[in-house]
This record gives structure tokens, C-alpha cells and sequence, in this order.
């Protein structure tokens, strides 16, 4: 998705560790109108299938999913990350091995949201590791639903997460691939690209 | 706002502690239709005001903040609740008391994306004890931003939190105010209703 690639390359900045701040449009502050052209994006490339809920987890796939709900006409759900006392008792629940924070979490989500009959969209921010994914894959084999694939918005091609999970059978759509990065120089080469 | 109040009665579940249940709906599975007519009545009611973003906290209120940043045009920036390391340096922080995990807790704005020409909107889908909407508008004190309103979803009109931030001059425009709930019958009164 070009208009992606020239924003990740115009507002992205590198930082050391093969970190990729996207936060000025991505994940803190949220530019809705790129997200509406991401969920368009989205819609085309998983136009054949029949997505009826979109799965994402908190906190910041939550403003994608809901976009990109709008462009499938389907509910979100998001994975909630602990356990709150406003949760229903009866949940799926799994173990999500966090890169970024360095910790292991369990991530939830309510049985009356999820279960056969559905086909499941995943939709999040970031690709890297993949744990967070395959754990939302996870819950939604748990829960007896079908799952449709996975639309990410920028994967590191450089990291496992990507191979891990398509070679799981599990379709990923990336709109953007970083191949990498040069915190030197800041540049950044994408899949597809010389 | 009739669509919301009717939603509300039809899958809410009043739980013991005066707790409102909809989690079907608004924050763990999310009906992005509703809203988008929720976005669309913020809009009117705010309808004379310059804003330019809309602040929430995550997780619950990202969803609607991102839907109704579309009907504003503007973009949205979250609130994050503990600093991790893909978080800028330089960021606005206070703590927030949580009446749901009875703790307290960092939230963090970096400081690129709130200062002094901003005219912020605080969205938020629960007003109950205040705290949360609280906190971010001593953020947007302290950056140096001009306090536009808050939009919510639902006040809980029998604690405290509403009143408190009028006190404080904050306009505060609410889509559904209960006045009283009914664990027994599961009746649910709105303000305005006889």
C-alpha cells in the first residue's frame, strides 16, 4: 500500500533495536483518515471471504479494527489483555509472550463473543515476533470459529512472526513489509522493492 | 440519544455493585454502526467548537474516539496507561485512581502530540467516578491545550463523576445519563425520564 509506505517513510523514525516509531499516525496518536483507506485496503484484499467479526486486542489495534469494521459492516472484538470484574466469568483465554514489554500476559475474550459459525478477521498495528497473533489464533480455534486470516498493517520482515504464522496455513495480509531499516541513515526498504 | 438509551435497556445487564454490563455492544465486542451515530451526535452537540483532536485513554474509548474522529476530521491521540519503551522521552503524565482494579496508575501523553494552539475534545464510553476524564484534563492543562468538552457515552448520574467535572466549568455532554438501575427487576432509568 504505497500511501502507507510514503507515510511510514516520511513520519516513521528509527530507533536503536530495530524499533519503528510510527506514533505520530499509528499507535498514539491515530490519523483516522489513513485508517479509513487502510480499511478500504483491507476490505479489497479479503473481498472474496465472508468476514463477519473482526478480532483484535488492546490497546492500539483497537482504532484500526473499528475502521476497518466500518468498511466490513461487522463487529469488533477485542482481546482484553488482564482481567477486569467487568468481564463475563466464562472467557477463552491463552498466553501472549510480550516483546515489547518484555513479559508474559493472558489475553481474554468473552465466550458469548466468539464461537462456531463465526469467521474471524484478525487485524492489528504491528507484526513482529508474531506472539500476540498466534494467541488470537489460538483463541479463536479454542472458541470453534473459523478463521479467516490476519490484516496487518506494517510486519517486520526481518523478524519470525510473518514465516511463523503463514506457515501455520494462516493467510497474512501485510500492507506494509519492512525487509529494513538503517537507524544510521534512516532508510527504509520495503518487500517488493530494488 | 433514543438509539443508545434503547440499546442500553435491550442488551445492558445490571450486575451487583451497581455495575452496567455492555460489553456486547461497546467495550469488548464493539458495534461500530452504533458508533458511527455516536460519533455523529457528538459531532452536533460540539458542532460550534474548533476542535482539532480528541483525546481518550485506552483501551474502551479508543474505538469511539477513532469513529468519532472521522465525522470531526480530526485525528485522535490516546492516553497510554504505563510507559513502555516505544514511548517517546518526553511525555505529560498524572495518576489516576481506577474504580474498576481499585489501584492507581500512570497515564502518559507524549508531549509532540498535545500543546498550546490545540483545541481537545476528551472522549471516554463510561462517566462514573470521573477520575479517568479527570486526569486527562490535567493533561491537557498541563500541555498548554484548550479544554473543548467531553463527550461520553454513558454517565452513571448516581456517582459522583459528572458533577464533579461541571463543578470544574467542563462541558460535559453525555448520550445517556442513568439515573438508577434495578439489579432485581432490571429496570433502568434515564435522567430526563419521568
Amino acid at each position: 500500500m504505497e500511501l502507507l509506505k510514503e507515510r511510514i517513510r516520511r513520519d516513521g523514525k528509527i530507533k536503536a533495536g530495530n524499533v519503528l516509531k510510527v506514533d505520530s499516525f499509528l499507535n498514539h496518536q491515530m490519523d483516522v483518515q489513513l485508517f479509513a483507506a487502510i480499511g478500504r485496503e483491507f476490505k479489497e484484499r479479503f473481498a472474496g471471504e465472508q468476514v463477519n467479526k473482526i478480532l483484535t486486542i488492546e490497546a492500539s489495534g483497537i482504532g484500526i479494527a473499528c475502521v476497518t469494521a466500518q468498511s466490513f459492516g461487522v463487529p469488533v472484538v477485542f482481546a482484553k489483555k488482564t482481567q477486569t470484574k467487568n468481564i463475563a466469568g466464562e472467557v477463552y483465554t491463552t498466553q501472549v509472550e510480550s516483546y515489547t514489554h518484555g513479559r508474559v500476559y493472558d489475553i481474554i475474550v468473552s465466550r458469548e463473543f466468539l464461537g462456531q459459525g463465526d469467521k474471524v478477521l484478525l487485524i492489528d498495528d504491528f507484526l513482529a515476533n508474531g506472539k500476540a497473533l498466534e494467541g488470537l489464533a489460538r483463541l479463536v480455534e479454542d472458541s470453534g470459529a473459523e478463521l479467516v486470516g490476519a490484516g496487518i498493517v506494517i510486519e517486520k520482515g526481518f523478524q519470525p512472526g510473518g514465516e511463523m504464522l503463514r506457515a501455520k496455513g494462516i493467510r497474512v495480509e501485510s500492507l506494509a513489509v519492512v525487509e529494513s531499516m538503517d537507524e544510521a541513515t534512516g532508510e527504509i526498504r520495503f518487500r517488493g522493492e530494488d
